[in-house]
């Protein structure tokens, strides 16, 4: 009963659909990959269905099933998960909301009733592209009470807001009011704890108008004209889930080589080593090679690597097969790289979170192609590493959340279920 | 991100098992079907379980589950889908019950303790077969406080009574007291909502008998020396279920374009659309023709049809090979017309509700055969549409519940689920 260790490698939006300019092929089939192949021939394969037959997953919902996380039980929104998607660390319990810098124009006040002496002129603050991470250092580490307030800029006039401290709910109404020419809407709890969440909430926006409103940032807007972005409005509160961190569950330790802040969120929120990959950019230009060092290196020290390339994904959302073949290219070349510096006894599975197909330009719900090879499995008779080629293979068709107890079942740190 | 349309076209009991009078093969693998073949070999194929492996589904359960409602969750029971069956429209919240026409002897009282004063001389009313529909047109519409009672005769002694009104619980208990020489049971409801609904029923039971023991239908039995049909005795209450509209759970219009009073029962209680289609007759002599034009006449203003053909499912309860060879070529034809007068880029499904085997004449928990052809799928290998061949295909082996999934992902209408 040798344990051996494994590498999860995701091709971001690797599946797709045939392609006319492909002669029918998908970029997969069109690809020049003789590492995958090599894969499925030494391997067992078979088709996957990340979530579920015909649903589209997101590349969170599909990487927590990845992980063995059921999304339908553990996805409460998208809130917490966006709020990792801009690099925000999260701990279950928080209280995550998706936020706009708005502009209100008078002087505002909290009372009892509501918020009043100010409306929101501009919900998106004229779009505010410079100047916003200025604007949230000024309010990030806030504490109210025995709660401190988070807040990070995203894109435009985007940032996301974490109330973090004990015996919050998530049940609260949105301060932002949806429309212009409104006060701030007064947040409300539905419960005792999310009534505290809105106290909380109600007390950050008046301060963080405070603080903001005289900010040089804003200051430097109202001289060259531009609407101030001097208001904080939160909505989509949402309850940041408690899971069960990644070593625990399995009882192995595991790293996620990853490119993507939302992907990387995901596996800190599971306490997996994250290590910092100097070349990986996420985009097509990326240093395939640094991922599959970084592969090796954590494969020292850890029993299981999650490794996702992104450049496969792009192709996909901007329709263009020949990026998406090159990317793909990429990914056969990091599979070789891994092959060729991997310690004896690996398994190596070789799969996507969801097809990203040239056609549509977005994600689907198609099967993805999976491999899985290595010691422990009994080899099948598909011979390449394609949509339609892995259907005839010994694993036949899989769901996402099966594959962390193939894994485990094939290095042998699986528990028995039973006696 | 082009949207498409899809018809899901369903051959009621189509699938079946080798019969040696076809040397072995299956009503679908003799007959001839060109068309259905075409579908496969330019589609994806695959085998199906209507509810799961090895489950004997009923036309209601798989019709539930090929629409995307899991019938473990909304199926309470018979009551309300047997309501539907006899053409009674269902609402959410509705109580139905099923119930006999029966004999009472006696004059009927009703106390605090229970009904007394008569007994049941005969629960079916010597299975009286004429004059039910105006037994139960002189009680159907009677108001009890803010209830209506709503009530309609079934095939010889059986009629059905629904409780529509505010408030209403199903755990009551029957007024049949299933044996005969009693009087009707005093129905009791378990909590407060249930105790409504025994109290209104209790109360239709005493009227139901003061109006049906003078009714005509009645006199004229007694003057020809039979047991008058002179009340009703329910039982088997079913709260029927709150499902959420078609419409509003998949963000498409759909119609169904069926032959059976329970399917279209179905249909209208998700607020499908179900047009009249004359020389649908549901028998062998049904007009498929009739059918395909009315599919192509709902697509002019809906996303997705349902058709149901009845006339596969005959030839299986009767244990015969050749009526079910017939019904499979007119299901062939319904295919050839759909596919020659659709509109461009439609996606077509054809599979079956369940088995109904000849060698068993009912329906068994084996797959059905499934293909579906369109712009957006992944051809396979597959060939032809038989139980057998459509093994190796793409689709490998679904559930019904996955159809609908399916279908939206290649109609491009379905919302992705995370980021």
């Amino acid at each position: 009963m040798k344990r051996t260790k494994a590498v999860l490698i995701i091709g971001d939006g690797l599946a797709d659909r045939p392609v006319p300019e492909l002669d029918g092929r998908t970029p997969l089939e069109a690809a020049d990959t003789p590492n995958l192949d090599r894969v499925a021939a030494e391997g067992e394969c078979g088709q996957m269905d990340p979530i579920g037959p015909g649903i589209r997953a997101g590349s969170d919902t599909s990487h927590l099933a990845l992980l063995g996380y059921d999304p339908f039980q553990v996805y409460t929104g998208r809130g917490p998960f966006e709020v990792l998607g801009i690099g925000m660390e999260v701990r279950g319990g928080d209280i995550c909301f998706r936020c706009n810098f708005s502009t209100v124009e008078g002087e505002l006040q909290l009372t009892d009733g509501g918020f009043t002496g100010a409306t929101i002129a501009d919900r998106r603050a004229q779009r505010i592209a410079e100047g916003t991470h200025d604007l949230a250092q000024a309010v990030d580490g806030m504490k109210i009470e025995d709660v401190t307030c988070l807040v990070k800029e995203s894109v435009e006039h985007r940032c996301a807001l974490i109330l973090r401290g004990p015996g919050l709910g998530a049940k609260v109404s949105d301060i932002d009011p949806h429309e212009e020419g409104k006060p701030p809407h007064l947040a409300l709890g539905e419960d005792e704890a999310s009534k505290k969440t809105a106290r909380i909430l109600n007390q950050f926006t008046l301060k963080s108008w405070e603080i903001l409103k005289d900010h040089p940032v804003n200051t430097q807007r109202l001289e060259a004209g531009k609407l101030p972005a001097n208001i904080i409005a939160a909505r989509g509160a949402g309850l940041a889930p408690h899971l069960e961190p990644f070593a625990q569950r399995y009882g192995i330790k595991g790293a996620a080589v990853v490119e993507t802040g939302l992907i990387a969120g995901i596996a800190r929120y599971l306490e997996m080593t994250i290590p910092d990959v100097p070349g990986a950019t996420g985009g097509a230009d990326t240093d395939e090679l640094a991922l599959a060092q970084a592969i090796i290196a954590m494969l020292e020290d850890h029993d299981f690597v999650l490794c996702n390339l992104k450049a496969p994904d792009l192709g996909g959302h901007d329709s263009q097969p020949e990026p998406k073949i090159k990317a793909i290219e990429k990914l056969d070349n990091l599979v070789a790289y891994v092959r060729a510096h991997a310690p004896a006894g690996l398994h190596l599975a070789v799969t996507a979170d969801h097809a990203t197909p040239i056609s549509f330009g977005d994600h689907t719900g198609d099967t993805v192609p999976l491999a899985i090879c290595g010691p422990n499995v009994r080899p099948d008779s598909v011979r390449s590493f394609g949509e339609r080629a892995v259907v005839a293979g010994g694993l036949s068709r899989l769901r996402g959340s099966d594959i962390m107890n193939i894994l485990t079942n094939l290095m042998g740190t699986q528990e028995k279920y039973g006696a």
